[in-house]
């Protein structure tokens, strides 16, 4: 299969002045970016991270360049180049194959990607896709994880939780937002959500020395956490606290520069949910006071 | 697991200097190269690349960065980093996980290459693998496959066939080779020798819009092709053209300057097995004439 494949993915996949020299040798050449690389690679699962029998290939496409691209938006990296490599079932290999790269164009198309090498291999086990991505810093550099300073505000893109109910297949990377959002020079640090807002802001507290203070009514909810709720049982702010995959932004901004923070880019709401405080660990603020909060986010009545 | 095994993994690894952001973080930085970035990916499945409970993991990890650096070297270029992805089953994932990065580490060691990222999942298939090797062009220029030309000579590394008998694990990426050769400046094209000589050869000529005529009493033919030869039945030469994964180099040599081809660089022989031709195609050459070659290697008597 593979000849056939890569011939017909050569055409397939648009060419883009960045690449040098794309599908079809054994390395692909970019252009020197003048900046520093910024690089991220993510592997996707059947099983773990979709259901190929429940959301079809092209979704998978869709979300694995999503998912490499949301690495990229959280540095305010901006995307030269991904690379797909693919494990396919081996019962109907070449329609699966197909339809992931036509997903995988569609995604690289909207955001001006190039696709610009990879690998194909049938094998005897489930699907299992994987893609890096290479992009260039921004000027001015990167946000990082470990930039978060004491008295930073914690501010969050869009609203939170339940994206299993179909969010983790289709949300929008937020480059566009990040880019805008980089101009203006009011964010020191970043990550995206993708094992859940109190996992990932530990994460950041412990990357930056630091701790966070998180005001828990501040928390956007977003309106599947509400469906799921009815369903789980649990209450809507802890799938907002401890669902993964929202691929949302998570930044640390000035405090003494948050007047400048918009409400909104492109429609997407900014909120900010607390304070980076030098005690370490994350705290949940109430009415009822300061408590230790759960990185999973068990709401304890 | 992931969280104590990227901070083992992080420790474990050497720091470079051209890696300004390593693990730990949404994605790596690395510095600006002034050259062309050469990019390559690969993944290993297990069954199909390797049986894990036969070789074990850490023989894994060193297959998968010489598989990824033997890329490199075909294009001449010189690796600056690798991004390792892992797909492990469940039962053991941990040593599993730690054996295979060991194995990286040791690999990535001896070639003076940073690991600088990649990510780790936990799921219920078989192992996979995989890497993207990062590297930065030769001044001068990559070598292509799309290069030879008419009247080249055909040059392989070191001998060929039967690899399944251990070399495919154990192989050394031709990368100091590339480097020394690169510097003569007499190459023009090049491969590597992962499909099986026939096949790539045949790929080469494609891609460099030109046939390929070779001498089959010159084609350098293993040991282990002969012992191979033995329980199969096939003759060794067989093997030495259609065997995969010899992870040899497959060059274009300049005809005019080919007095200048060292007969070995490093202790690896260098061996002219013809001429590239303007009938497109491969075509075998023996005492008895010229016939077409069969690129997987079926010699008829």
């Amino acid at each position: 299969m593979e000849h056939g494949f890569i011939a017909w993915a050569k055409q397939r996949a648009a060419r883009l002045p960045n690449v040098q020299l794309g599908i079809g040798d054994d390395c692909a050449l970019l252009a020197p970016t003048g900046e520093d690389i910024v690089v991220t690679t993510d592997s996707l699962c059947d099983g773990t991270h979709f259901v190929l029998s429940e959301c079809g290939p092209k979704a998978v496409g869709h979300k694995l360049v999503s998912v490499n691209l949301s690495d990229l938006a959280s540095m305010a990296a901006e995307p030269i180049a991904v690379f797909l490599s693919l494990c396919l079932p081996r019962h109907h290999s070449g329609e699966i194959g197909a339809e992931i790269f036509e997903g995988v164009c569609e995604s690289c198309e909207r955001h001006r990607v190039a696709i610009a090498g990879g690998d194909t291999n049938v094998w005897d086990g489930p699907l299992v896709v994987h893609m890096t991505a290479i992009g260039k810093a921004p000027v001015g550099g990167c946000w990082l994880r470990s930039g978060a300073s004491v008295g930073d505000a914690i501010v969050v893109t869009g609203k939170l939780g339940g994206s299993i109910r179909g969010k983790h297949l289709t949300f929008e990377p937020r480059l566009s937002l990040a880019k805008k959002l980089h101009a203006l020079g009011i964010v020191r640090g970043s990550t995206d959500i993708s094992d859940g807002l109190g996992i990932d802001l530990l994460n950041m507290t412990v990357a930056s020395k630091c701790g966070a203070e998180v005001d828990l009514d501040r928390i956007p909810i977003s309106d599947d956490a509400i469906t799921l709720s009815e369903s789980t049982g649990r209450p809507p702010l802890e799938h907002a606290i401890g669902d993964g995959e929202d691929f949302e932004l998570l930044l640390a901004v000035s405090r003494d520069r948050l007047e400048e923070l918009p409400s909104q880019i492109d429609g997407v709401p900014l909120t900010t949910i607390g304070t980076f405080v030098s005690r370490t660990g994350l705290w949940s603020k109430t009415r009822s006071g300061i408590a230790q909060m759960q990185p999973k986010g068990y709401v304890h009545g």
